[in-house]
């Protein structure tokens, strides 16, 4: 495999299955770049009702191609059909739910205030809306090849703003990505959107150029804190600095209360492992720390889990690369002189191939670790992105709220609690909510509702920016900015903006 | 004047008046940063009915404090009696207008979405805010010592938002920085607000230290590029990077069409003049550069442009810092081999000092160049920051949007234009609409009104993050980030966001 080639591999056994694309040369870049910018003058003819046709185009496109989509991104991903299935009707929906909110207009937060001339001095006739900010760069994400990729989330919201987009492939899931273009292609050319409106690119070097171009004015990534911290760094670093939009990392903390493993201590440590372990614990959103009291009561919530971990077949991680950080911060965990291992699963499928030698796929060993409160260090407080989760023993809540208090931001944080514990909860989540975006409460915070009432973002390295969501309607702020009109003739208004009672022409 | 003494200067004589502070040292900013964090967490509880009262006691503290506030004020910025009057009329203003602000509560952007239990998967009960993002450092511009100082604009909206402040001291007015912190005091004992909700640091080394503390997260910054772009660069170099929202250059174009030139030529020269010398030219909007056709409509514009320049006395410029560098700049463009010199001003006052020796006070003498488009390279496209503008003589408007398009970001542009060129109008508005965050037609950018409509803003270099507004209420965004509760109850919950229906204990 040349440096140059993309190729689509199996993380089932390792293998190169087919050669999709090479690596997006530098000129290229420029090329891209510059149609995208193109792009981006052409947008502004194609209107919201336009974008809003396109959008849901986008959706019936992506639905005609749903098998072929599915069989090729498990082939990609090993995420399972059932779990792709449910990841593509989100995309479509969320498609659907940005032509809604394009269709709406609410979204471009309208302000007028007439003009006051009596005053001294006079006020003027003002007129603001939000605009698109320019051509956006999408970072494909390796966990969701549909949701976080080619036209995920990321991608409808700067559509729907009306920003062109350069999607940086995902070196995980190529072969799905290209055939996602195809939608796009269908889609642009049925509503007769500019095609470069949405344009990929392959290879690291490709989108560190993108990030620093001039026609670039966003970038959204999700992915490793290392890579995240790199582009950030360049993306501030330009000439003219633009925003960057990462989610990075985060250990999303649960807390079970001393009533919660009391009353339902069996269940929770049941449904824990579920979450933590979903999909090979590659979310964002997966719980990695586990506060739970000291005493039976905890040690019921721990044994549950441990014997819900053994009963586990290894997982197919996404890439190589997942796979080897997985099992190194793993057997750091295991390594680490204060943890116990509660359960962990051989790197074998039955009958099948091991995750070490050559022969075989990339495999991530689900496990459940513990630890003494007392014992925790930072080297315990990092996210292991993978099926893995500690739980941290604890003798009183007030070392809880210590500890919660010195943790890195995270998306979302989970409290199991009852009802007579209102006071503790309450503290709970004051000792929480600077850390997080979401507090889930009885529940876990993988699965997440895209609706306008979600916040999937957080204080760093949660996310590199804590004022956004990039999950629902309201992440499209990220691709928008004000503009003021003062006293502007009716001819030079946008639409949006001219008087209602008014002809005008030209 | 030792490194360590903070001295007030007056800038008519150039003279030290009274020694006012030292320096912040590295320990006492540790402190500072300190007593913010513990400030956050009162503020929690002093909720947004409080901190509407506190602002309005801070609008009436100010009030009774003006006469000595104006005085003071006006020995250290040279900037005149009527022009501080209205500068403190419109700080008390927006207080006023942020107190109605929390008091309306709707900056909080909740979202509530009930659950659905019978779809699958489930849909939660989801319930979203906006919440403080913790302690904000302001630093003081120069050019307004109310407006854009200790309790300006950043101020009462970071405040407002629930956010503590530290407050580094701009050094062209700390004897009036230390005046305007005893109306906090006031305000803050009277309505039993955290004394450390507003604190006042000296020096640049305090203020880069507070930049990169950890307990700081987020920076509002009016100034120079240069100092501009290296706190931004600290901010962003952070362990975790904190918003950095920095008002630093840009050169503010303003078009003067043929049909304009015709029919108001002169009116137009005049009137620029007012708004690019106004207390000597140190505004952020003021206009820089100025599109005037070539012929005799476009000489009539800078001829009497040019007059109204010659008639003017030198300004007296904030600081030294601010007069050497305007000189500087000024005698670059003068010096440009391309430019030729409409009007320039001696820099001595009639029977009064000169700026140039030591016996005087910061002298700024207005003038007026113009260049043929041409002949425009960057180094007439810089922003020199004083009473200077000039004016580009062009031959077609192709050629003004060819330049508007290789512009760097300003606040503003304006438009001076006739109805019967509404196509040309239209274009011209395209071509600067990516590069400011407010156009003015037939009018001159400065002179910023404080309403919802307004947007002080722009891509980079005229802010460091065009998504948003230094000016107005939607300023309370940049302190501001989401968060969601999930199935959250009632008794975690914040008021805002519990049911109507139930009450509630604890």
């Amino acid at each position: 495999m040349s440096v140059n080639e993309v190729w689509s591999i199996d993380p089932r056994t390792g293998r190169e299955i087919k050669l999709v694309a090479a690596s997006t040369s530098t000129a290229e870049v420029g090329a891209v770049a510059a149609a995208a910018w193109m792009a981006e003058r052409e947008l502004v003819g194609f209107g919201r009702a336009a974008r809003a046709g396109l959008l849901r185009r986008l959706a019936a496109a992506l639905e005609g191609r749903s098998d072929k989509l599915i069989r090729v991104a498990d082939r990609e991903s090993a995420l399972g059909a059932p779990r792709l299935n449910a990841e593509l009707a989100r995309t479509i929906g969320q498609l659907r739910l940005f032509a809604d909110t394009v269709q709406d207009g609410s979204y471009q937060e309208i302000v007028t205030t007439p003009a006051l001339t009596d005053l001294d001095p006079p006020m003027p006739d003002l007129r603001r809306m939000l605009i698109p900010v320019g051509p956006v760069v999408v970072f494909g994400a390796s966990n969701f090849p549909f949701a976080f990729s080619v036209l995920g989330g990321d991608t409808a919201a700067a559509l729907a703003a009306g920003c062109p987009v350069v999607v940086k492939c995902h070196s995980g899931h190529p072969e799905t990505s290209v055939l996602t273009m195809e939608a796009w292609r269908q889609a642009a050319a049925e509503t007769g959107a500019p095609e470069e409106a949405v344009q990929l690119v392959f290879g690291r070097t490709a989108g560190r150029q993108l990030v620093q171009h001039p026609s670039i004015k966003a970038v959204a990534f999700t992915g490793s804190l290392a890579v995240g911290r790199e582009l950030h760094d360049l993306a501030a670093g330009r000439p003219d600095p633009v925003p960057f939009y990462g989610e990075l990392a985060g250990v999303n903390p649960l807390v079970v209360t001393p009533g919660a493993a009391r009353d339902r201590g069996e269940e929770i440590g049941g449904s824990v492992v579920a979450s933590f372990t979903l999909n090979g614990g590659q979310f964002c959103t997966k719980p990695g720390l586990l506060f739970v009291p000291a005493g039976p009561d905890g040690d019921r919530v721990v044994a549950t889990a441990g014997e819900r971990v053994a009963e586990l077949q290894p997982a197919v991680m996404l890439t190589a690369g997942t796979q080897s950080s997985y099992q190194a911060g793993l057997q750091a965990l295991v390594d680490h002189p204060h943890t116990r291992t509660v359960a962990r699963v051989p790197d074998v499928i039955a009958g099948g191939a091991s995750g070490q030698g050559g022969s075989g796929g990339y495999l991530g060993t689900p496990a459940l670790l513990e630890v003494m409160i007392g014992d925790l260090d930072q080297s315990v407080l990092n996210e292991c992105f993978g099926p893995v989760a500690v739980a941290v023993r604890y003798e009183s809540i007030g070392q809880v709220i210590d500890v919660l208090e010195q943790l890195e931001g995270s998306l979302a944080a989970a409290v199991h609690t009852t009802e007579p514990e209102a006071e503790l909860a309450t503290a709970l989540t004051k000792a929480v909510l600077p850390k997080v975006g979401r507090v889930v409460y009885n529940g876990f915070p993988t699965g997440v509702a895209v609706t306008a009432a979600m916040t999937h973002g957080g204080p760093w390295p949660a996310t590199t920016n804590a004022l956004h969501s990039s999950v629902g309607p309201t992440s499209i702020r990220r691709f928008l900015r004000p503009v003021t009109f003062q006293n502007a003739p009716q001819a030079v208004l946008p639409a949006e903006l001219r008087d209602l009672d008014e002809p005008v022409r030209g």
